[in-house]
Parts: C-alpha cells; sequence; structure tokens
C-alpha cells in the first residue's frame, strides 16, 4: 500500500477519539467464525488485540472451537450429535471438548498473541473456579451441556492486572467438580456483564443485522435492545441470529455499554468497530 | 481411626518446627506416577497440597500425563514411539500431547485441587511465555521434544501472589510459537531452581534409592549431591533411575536447597516428607 | 507416643477445614487459672498459639494474673481484700497490680511464647490508649476498679499486621491518666467484640457447664444466649459462673461469633477447641 | 482525505511495533520554530502530543519564546540585543523573558493541550527547583544568561506519574533566588539526558542536516555522534547548526538513546519521526 | 531580641495545642496587600508558610498582583480601566495579567519560598484545569474577567502530596481554552471549599471588622456568618469590605471551619493567627 | 510571662532551621536524673517529646528508674546491694527490676505522654526480642545484669512508623528467655546506633563537662570523641562520668551524628538543645 506520510499520520490522528474514550476500558472480544480459522484473518485479529492492548484498551479474548471439535470427534470415531443447535456431549464428548478447546484452541491462540508481540495467558472456566456450571435444563436432555451459575471475575482482573490479555476457553465447572459445555456467545455476554464491560463484540460471519437477509445494503446500524422483541416478531431476527442476538440483549441488559455483532471476515474487523468513526455490523444498544 | 484429643494435639505441635521451616517458602511438587492414577491417593495429594498452602507454604505443582498421552493416542489409532525412552514427537503426536496434558490432565488437577477447597490456576508453559524450549538436539531427530531455553517465573509469581496454587503442564514453547514436548522431571526442576525453591519432591513409584535394588530394607535417607557420580560408577544409580537423580543434581546444584524422590504409593507422602521428622524416600543436598 | 506416619498424616488432614475455617480471622483467647501455674500446662498453651499464629490465624492473648499478684501483695505486706468478689483496689493496690500484670506476667508470657518459636508484643491498656476506662460505680466505693468506656483497636491491629502476637495486660487508663484494675474477662469480651473477632476462648478450671455440677458427664456442650436467663433461673448457672457467662453472652452479643469456655486443666485445649470436630467445654452462641 | 478502512486498519498495525518500543518510555520534545508560531502546525503538534500520551509514551515538552519575547521587549521600546547569538539579558529583560515564558507561552501551551483533550501542567525552572542554573561565564557579559548547573527530574517525573504531560519553560533559577535566562535547546538536551529518555526530538525550520546546504535531496539520515567533529571540519555542520548539533551530540552521550532534529514545517512531523518506519530530518546516535 | 532560653521554650510549648490542631490539615492563605511589597514583611510571610508546613501544615497560597499588573500596564502604555471595582479585561490587558500573575508574581513566590528553605510548585487556573471560568455575566461587559465554574483539586492536592507547598495564581481558563481573570479573594474562598480547608486566611491591610472604621480599638474579634446581613444593614460592613467578606461568608457556607481577615502589615501574622491563642483581625464562623 | 506577639513568633521562626535539620530524623533520648523526679521538670519533658514528634521528629524514649526500684526493693524488705557501682541483681532482684520498669515506670510515661497529647507505645527489651542479652561476664558476678548481644530494630520502627512515640525499658532478654537488667544508658547508646540517630540526648544532673569541675563557668561545649582519652588521663573525665561518656564516645564511632550530654534540670533543656542556637551541656562529635 503506498501511503503518503501525511495520510499516515491522519489516519492516527483520526483514531485519537476512539482511544482516549476505550482508554483503560475493558472491552470483550467473542472470537469464532471465519475469522479464526483463516490465517489471514487470524494475522489480522492477533494484530488488532496487540494493538489495543497497547493503546491502554484491556481487552479479553473469549473463544469456542466447534470446528476443531468436529475434526476430533471425527477422528476418534464419535459422532457429533446436535439437539436443536446444542451439540449433545456426553462424558466422552465433554473430555474431547475441553482438551481441544483448553488444551488446543486456547493454547495456540496464547502462542500466536505472543508470536505477535503481546502477553497472554490462557484461562478457561474451572482455573480460579471463574466459571461455575450447572447442568442446563429443559425438554431435552444434553448431558455435560451447561448453563452459568455465577461468574468469578478475580482470575481475568488478575491476569489484566498483571499485565496479560486473558484468553478464556469456555468450559465451565459444575460445584461437583464435573466439566460443563458452554455456549462462548452467552460466557462472552455473562463475562462482559460481570466485568462491566465498555463494548462486547461478537465475530460472526454476516454482515450484520439486515432488513432483508437477501441484501446487504440494508443492514441495520444500531439496535436499541427495547426493539427486539418487534424485530424478532417481524422476521427481522430469525434462526441462528436469534440465539445470538439475546446475548447482546442480556449483556446491554446487565450493564455492558454496547454489544456489536461484527463481520469478522473483514479483516481488521475489531480494529474498525473501536478505532474508526464508521463502525461496522449492527450495534445493540 | 480412634484417636484421643490429646494425641491429635500432639501430631499437630510435632508437626509445627516444619511448619516454621516451610512457611512462606516455595516447595515444587513434580506430580506423576501412581499417585497420579490411583484414586485414593489423588484424593490424598490434593489434601496434603491444600493443608500445605493453607498453613503459609508456597506449592507449586508440576505434572506430566504419560498413560493419558498413551491411551489418546491409541484412540486415534497412532502408535506411541520411544526412542532411548523419549517419546518420539511429530506434529500430530505435539497436538496429543498438548492436549491432553493442558486440556485434560491439568485442567482436571485444577478442579479437583478446588473440590478439595483450595484455588488453583493452571498454565502451561505457552502462558505468559513461561517455558521457552528449543528442538533437542542429540544424535536421534525426536521431533517436537524440547529442550528449556529459559524460564519466565513472572506467570507462576503472579499466580502465587494472587493466591493460587499454579498447576502446571510442560508443553514449552519455542521462539517461532510452536510448542515443544518438554520432560516433566526435568521443568520440574529447571522451574524450582528459577524459583530459588526451598524443596524439590519427584513423586515416584519407588521406595528411594535402594544399595540393593531388590530389598528396601537398604533404602539410602540422603545422598550428597557429589557422591553422584560414584553411586553410578557404583551401579546403584542405573537404568531409568539416571535422568531422575540427574534432575536432582541439577536442581541442587542451580539452587535448590534440597531434592527429594519420594514414593508416591504412600498415601500422603507429600506431608509426611515436609512435616514429619522422618521424612521419607531418598534426598539429595 | 507412638504413631505410625499415616495416622500422624491423617490427624493433619483432619485439621484441615478447621484451619480454613479459621484462616486470617482473630481469636481472642483469654488465658488463665491452672493452664497458667502448672508449667507443663503453660508449655502447650505457647505451643498451641505459635501453632495457631503459624497457619495463619491471628491470635490474640489476654491475660489477668490474680495469684501473682496476692503475693506480691502478700510480700509488700499488704492485705488483698476482695468486695463481692472483686479485689479492693487502693493507689498502693493498683500500682502492685500493674507492676505485676504489666512488668511481670505480661513480659513472662512474651518471653515464653517466643522461647517457643513466637513472635510477641506485650501491650497493655495504656499503651495507644487500648483501653479507655473509668471508675466502676456501683453500691460499694471498690476503688481504682475501673469499667472500660472505649477500647481502641489500634495499636492491637497494628501488632498484628506487623506481625505479632498481641499480649495483652488488662490495666486500663482514665482519661484523667490514672490506671485502673480492669476484670480481664470483661476485658477480653470487650476486644474480642470490638475487633469482630472469630472466637473468644475463656480458659478456665473447670469441665464447662453441667447440668448437675457434680457430674461431668451433663456438659452442656452448645448454649444458645438466649437460653441464659432460663439457666440463671434454672440456677444451671451460678455462682461464680455468672459473670463469666455474662462476658460470654456479651461478647456473642456484640458480634462475636461464639465464645467458649473450655477446660484449661487439659493439655492442648485451646488447639481442641479450634482444630479439632470434638471441641470441648461449653459454646455460646 | 477519502481512506478506505482497509488502509485507515493498515495504517494503525504499521504503527504497531513503534508504539510498542516507546510505550512506558520518556520522549522528550524541544518545540520551537514554525511548528509554534503557525496555527494549523500548532494544532497537529498538540494532537500529535495526545495521541503520543494516550498510547503510553510519556512526552516531556520543553519550549523557547524567542519571537514572542521580542515582540514584548518591542512592545515595553526595550532593544532586543543579541552578542554571539545570545540574547544579552540584562535584569528588565529577564523579567520580560520570564513574563513571556512562563506566564504566556507556557500557559498558552497547557491550555492548548487540554483542550485537544490532553492533561498538562506547567513547569519552570524554578519550580521545585528544578533547573538551578549560573550565570554563563565567558569572553562577554551576557548579564542573566545561565547555564545548568543541576537538573532535579523529581517535579517532571510528579508530573508524569500524577498522569500530566510536563510543558517547561527553561528559566533557570540561581541559588540566590535569581532567574536565568537558558537556551531551551540545551535545557532539553540537559532535560533528556537526566531523565533517560529513549529520544530526544529537536523541531526545527530545516529539513535536517544537508550534505549540500542548498539541495534538499542531499539529507544526511543518520549520523553517529563520533562523526560530528569532520562534519563540522568539513563545514557541513556550521554556523547555526553546531549549537544544535552539540546539544544533540551532549543528549547522545549523556545517555540518550537518539537525538533527532525533524523539520517542524511538516505537519505531525513528531508522529511521523516516532511511529513510522521513515523517519524524517537527520538522527544522531 | 534579647530572650532567655526558658521564654524560648515557653513559647515553643505555648504553640503546641495550635500545632496539634493544624496538624494535616489544609490552610489556604490568600496573599496580597502590603504584606507582598514591603520587603521585611514577605520575607516574614515566606518564613511563617516554610515553618508551617514543616510542623505539618498544609498550606495554599493563593496570590493576586495588582500594583504589578498595573505597573506593567502602564509600562507598555496601557491605561487600566476599572469598572465597579472590578478591572476591564480586553484580549490585551488578559495576556499581561496572565504574563503578570503566572510568569512574575508566581514564579518570584516560587524562587523566594525555596530561597527560605521551602519546597514550592507554582500553578494557575489552567494547569490540570483546576479553575474552570466562564464570562462574568452582569449590567457591564467586563471583557475576559471570569466567574469559577468548577474547581478541580487534584493538581493542588498531587502537588501537597508530592511534599511541596502549591503557589495559585488565580488564572482561570474557559472551556474554550481562552484565560480569564478572577478575583483572588474569591478564588481563595472557592479553593479552601473544595479543599475543605480547615482555615482560610485572607491577608488584608486593614486591622479587621472595626464597629468604628476610625477607632482600631473597636475591633470585632469574631462574627458569626449568620449575622453578617445585620452588620451590612448598620453599615458596619460596607465598601470595598463587602465582597471580602462576602468572601468568608461563602467559604464558611461552603464547609471551610473558619475564615479570618488579618492584618498583613503586622509581622508574621499568619503564624500569630494559627499558632498563638491570641489571634488577630476577624474571625468569620 | 508576658511576651508580645512579634516576640513569640520570633522564637517560632528561630526554632525553624532547627526543624528542618531534626525533620524525619530519629533523636534518641536517655531520660533520667531529677528530671524524670521533678514534677515540674517532668512535665516540661512530656511537653517537649509531644512538640517534637508533632514537628516531625521521630522521638525514642529510653528510660532507666533506680530511685523507683531502690523503694520497691526497700518495701520488700531486700537490701539493695551495689558492686563497682553496678546493682547486684539476683533472681529476686530482676523481677523487681522487670516489675518496677516495665511495669510501673514504663507505663507512667506513656499514660503520661498521652495525657499530654501524645501517642506513645510502651517497649521493653522482650517484646519482639527487641535487647538480646547476655550475662556480663568479668570480674565480679552481677548475677542477672546483661551486656546487649544485639539490637533488633523492627518493634521500634514499627512503633515510630504507626505513628507512637516508643518509649522503652531497658531490660533485656536472654536467647534462654531469661530477663537481664541493662544499663540505660548503654542502651540507649545501642539503640541509637542501631536506629542510625541523628543525635542522642542523655539527660544528667550535671551542667555538662567541665573543665574545673566546682566552676560551672568552665563547660566544654563540644569534645571531639577523640579527644576523650587525653581529657580521661588529664582527670577532666573521671569518676562516675567515665561510663556515661564512654556510651557517647561509643554511640558517635557506631554512627549517631552526636551525643549530646545535658542539664535535665533545666525545664525544657531537650527542646533548647534541639530546637534554639545555643544547646546546653556537652556534645560529643
Amino acid at each position: 500500500m503506498e501511503l503518503k506520510n501525511n495520510m499516515r499520520s491522519q489516519v492516527l490522528i483520526d483514531a485519537l477519539p476512539y482511544i482516549q474514550k476505550y482508554h483503560d476500558k475493558i472491552v470483550v472480544v467473542k472470537y469464532g467464525g471465519n475469522a479464526m480459522t483463516n490465517d489471514e484473518l487470524k494475522d489480522a485479529v492477533m494484530n488488532d488485540i496487540v494493538l489495543l492492548s497497547m493503546v491502554g484498551i484491556k481487552v479479553v479474548l473469549v473463544h469456542g472451537g466447534g470446528p476443531e471439535i468436529n475434526a476430533m470427534l471425527k477422528k476418534v470415531g464419535k459422532e457429533s450429535k446436535f439437539i436443536g443447535g446444542l451439540r449433545y456431549t456426553d462424558e466422552e464428548t465433554i473430555d474431547i471438548v475441553k482438551m481441544v478447546l483448553c488444551g488446543k484452541v486456547n493454547k495456540e491462540l496464547v502462542s500466536s498473541l505472543q508470536t505477535h508481540g503481546g502477553k497472554a495467558l490462557g484461562l478457561c472456566g474451572c482455573d480460579g473456579q471463574m466459571i461455575v456450571a450447572q447442568k442446563l435444563t429443559g425438554d431435552v436432555d444434553l448431558g455435560y451441556v451447561g448453563d452459568i451459575k455465577k461468574v468469578t471475575t478475580k482470575p481475568i482482573l488478575d491476569a489484566l492486572n498483571n499485565g496479560y490479555v486473558p484468553i478464556i476457553s469456555t468450559v465451565g465447572i459444575g460445584e461437583d467438580g464435573h466439566s460443563y459445555n458452554i455456549n462462548a456467545d452467552t460466557a462472552a455476554s455473562r463475562i462482559a456483564a460481570c466485568l462491566r464491560a465498555e463494548n462486547l463484540i461478537l465475530m460472526t460471519d454476516i454482515v450484520g443485522l439486515l432488513e432483508d437477509k437477501d441484501d446487504d445494503s440494508t443492514l441495520i446500524p444500531t439496535v436499541n435492545v427495547s426493539e427486539v422483541p418487534y424485530l424478532k416478531k417481524k422476521g427481522i431476527i430469525s434462526g441462528g441470529m436469534i440465539p445470538k442476538i439475546d446475548c447482546c440483549v442480556e449483556a446491554v441488559r446487565r450493564g455492558v455499554k454496547k454489544t456489536v455483532i461484527i463481520d469478522g471476515r473483514i479483516p481488521h474487523s475489531i480494529l474498525i468497530e473501536l478505532l474508526t468513526n464508521e463502525g461496522i455490523g449492527t450495534q445493540f444498544i
């Protein structure tokens, strides 16, 4: 890219009010989708997070890892079984989930962030009993799929205060010591709320909330959480969007200043959202 | 057990000088062998560690996980291959090693310690770049088997200062960000040295160093590290004992006050070693 | 005592939940009676306190010294005069009381605790104006016998924070600077209340509160403070027990979690009370 | 300026290694020349400094104010008198110098930085006896022109630690309490050295050091301080450049990592120097 | 002065209760009038302030500088124009005011206090946006004469905590960054209130409030602020006294313990007011 | 005393350089002689110490109590026995010494200082094992008369840091836990040395060191410790002066800036010594 110095400096100066806005504030990023599988995008995300933490923003990274779990299950000859969009998680599955999330995905993210010049610490819900879970109740028995009962922010705040970006696998721990599979969006939402985060960013593989789902130009940039029931009724929020947007609403209701669904397929989408005046995707306030 | 109160109080009082000795000091425990597979022994170890941390001793737990790695390799249909006692670790194997150690064994230990009333934080060598590794050089190419280049104690000390027992998986990280399989005894030895530990305890499945390996009554209770070459020459230290005792020697040489090989098959062997005047196994000073 | 190692470790593990319960909490011990005159018992008490402070319990020791005061008064040819169980304290007597308590008993306890491996600091009510007293009013003029007007906890907390066991003589100071003789049970009760202690232990020469005062097997292990008036009416609490139990009630009413009357004639009674599941004597809650 | 988001984010990411390099480091900026008189340039400088302090760089601003002093002297009918490039400073002149620098220029800079969103604190050499001066000795008597005897960094570090950008007028204070006029370049150089600054930036109205002073394309980007005598001998460093470059050499000799002469006429020249890989002007190392 | 040692020590001892009273408390001194122009009185004031800060009293010095401003205006050929006792302040005048107050008077006071052995830091209303001002509204347009909108105590408290006597010029800063001339009495009153000062001392050139303004023996030593309206009605408070006494009333109403109008023409009047039992002048409570 | 205000303020100002000199410095005062028995003098000493601590001087008070010990020994019918000027101290005597010093004299001083507005904490050599002693060896067996083996300054510094004037009884503690009678001058000298005190003041009942012991006008104001052997040889230092002056020499040799023998019979002699330019008595430097 050929950019003159005056343009470079102008871009930096343009970012100043945004840096000031988020300085010393907590931003929770739910990392997932293409941004996690495409190498170039991964690289961009890591760079973004190192930059954000360097300019004084306290980033907390929460990740899932569905595709890697599926791959591992396949490798050990175990069929992935989903009921109502949620993974049926028997004893053997939760073991695989834990290994893949905490032992593979989490540690690779920690390594990667450090290779990019950051400092990171991997945590899962059992470390310092951060995410206390209980069996999800409902019509169907999903096995070791959990509901969050309590979030202990101490391990996260310790990591931030000690100068690390906390990278969190959303495996929860029951009061009996058993592990539970927790939906990463839900966990990110609860963690953001407990940390009184300034912003919760959910990285997805969609442009944002569209009035007409086949037309990207109908992106709704801002939604007030009170409008969500109406948008559901109208069918604008539907299908797989529902649980994700429910997480947004929940986070805002519990005190997060804003939640944004961004298009993780765009490189540096986190940076664009946080440090430019355009923003991308749909924000819920 | 039927014990009168006066006996109970006497036992507690007898422990006092040992508690005073280790108060506020760091003790590194390398956890492995039967003590890690037998449920009753595991329970006793967890209780011991909670008690030790409660009376003001700073315990750092380092663990391996060979049997669990073998089981998982078998499950994915991958043959375990050893060369000169060391696991040949190709790309696929290091992934399994990492998952099993950091994602399964480590997290189960964290959960278990907390179920017993302690506070724990799981760490692996990549967290905060704690264990920087490089490819082990030698006659044979062992793949991703690593040698420790540098230990950063900050993540361990942060955990201790924040009130947690750090539980460490010995997966190291190369400067290129790749993971390396590190021998747990070696890692425990180096970590103990860097932490200036008061004591390094290696849990094993043997009684200790025996003059006559077939006669438990010939246990050598104390060895000065300068005598080790002579004991090797005489064949008293031989076979699988050699690398383990080399770790003991190395730790003492680098500043650890003493290193003890204890019999992990005895319940509460850690407590007996640290808080009674008998000690068990063989200590190197 | 011949105890196998497994028994030793079991006793230590059995103590764990109690250590956890009192960890970082304040326990006030009123020291007196046989436990203070019998050398073997004294030794056991000192060991107990060193052990308790080593495992993280904040012990505050409050002592009287009646027998030593009597001995000294006799030595200077002064008759001990008691009115309604309280010592008539004229100018000369208060001088002797002060000398014996603050100059002899207190300093001997400080020395003794340190000889047993602890760290101690002797304090009396005038240090840092810790116990502000006023003349006890009532039907009879008892001279310089005082009532506690105010407790300043700063000198006690300073000592605890600086790593010492505070050992307190209960000589109070009037606003005019004159010294007053304060009942040690009363002082311990007020100090425990002001420190929001977890437990106040009164060492006595009785088994505890008995339904039938001639039958030790009728010990009442637990009394709710609301039952005390009824027990007084029934005559179960009577005589010299009344003021002591009033101190227990007062402490509980002012916020101490529990108060225990223990039999100081049993060696290590403090340890048994705090670190075993039996407890001894009668607790008031 | 029309810039796409991907370009914006790329510019930010490109700045990351430079932000990391200067993070938590002290950078001293000598502000002067056109950058101080042209409104647009002033605006850019203020924005640069706010941005730098926001991304964790500790900026210290040192300023002169020759043109404003001249204007004020003229206003009160006092002739500006220069001897060998230095202002002859009698009693009346030092009063005007002090008023203009500390009371006008300094306070306007403080206000301006704050209007741009920063936090600033104005200091002069007499505050906390920061710059202790003595009469400059030499062939000619220059009146109250001073030489720096000692720099006390405490007021500067206090300001930085309290979260302010310190803005410094270079009026020194004699041990007799009299004020002295100190050359701002010299003061910036000494202050940078005493603060162990990472970088000292001197803003000037020239492109940098040129091999052929009439040809901007002959800019020498880097000079090792050991080459300076040779460059003087060759006449490449000559005239008014000599004292300025002597300040650069002096700062590097006393421990500043590098000193840069930048062209203050280019907007955002500070940002370009610190946060891009081009740099501008001539650096002395 | 020939004073015997016993008299010297008695004076010191007599000061003790007053030192105790003001220890660690904030006292704001509005410095002005003769005490600021007469060299001997200046000397005494500086000594007083160094002594007070040495004995643990937190002194904040607020100053005006009318005569010096007039002199400078005259020097540049600008007429001083007063409307209703307030200086008409056009653009040119506010520049002179700022230069004289912040650049000359303030810095001379800082130097002087340090020459007397103290540590001082000069501040004006724009430093750290300490005094945010807005244009004074009223019947007449007075130009850049300001009203205090907000006082930020952080820069003052930072200076005190860092060990300096803060010396304050009362130039305020508008939200647009423009400077405003603020009456020093008013500023001292507001600053004292925001700092919850123990005492606000206004140095004047009068004996205090007199019942008969021509008879010094009719000094009213103490006035309750509730009596002020009555004293105004009776004409005892009149003319130039009115705004000054309004400042006293305002300070007391906003939480300052007492405000005193003292006769700055008496050497060491501050010391006499604070450290003797006589007090001087008139106090408002 | 009729003193005009200007005289009062002058006295305070005259004290300023001395306050500055001792500010935040430790001054050890050995209290004894008439100043301790005469009520008016006692009152003056207490006032002096409160004043000194209020103006930021860290006073440590060390006291003896010979007359009170004698009185008590007499009261219990025990003869005071001196050998070579030192009290023969058998088991019974050391008990009395301890009671009188730690229980009576010390606590009365603590009370008294507090009645005068100070904050005090009584300490003896056994508190925190402050003064570790061993049996004084020599030609004659003096019983429990001790020599200082080690001074632990922690309890003294803790008291100073917690805001108290430490008041110290010089009863030492042997490593066996037994108490020893320590000469108060010697103890004060060692404590001052270990605290790196600025000044050690020994209060006595003499004018100072006189050339002609019968002529007060021959007072030697200053002695360099190197001159002491010569003064001893000449007989100017003789008799009871020898051990006292040896303490002065020892303190200076071990790092105390100066030691002064002052005439405690003069009221406020401490204040005169520390806060006036006259000084009294003889100083050793």
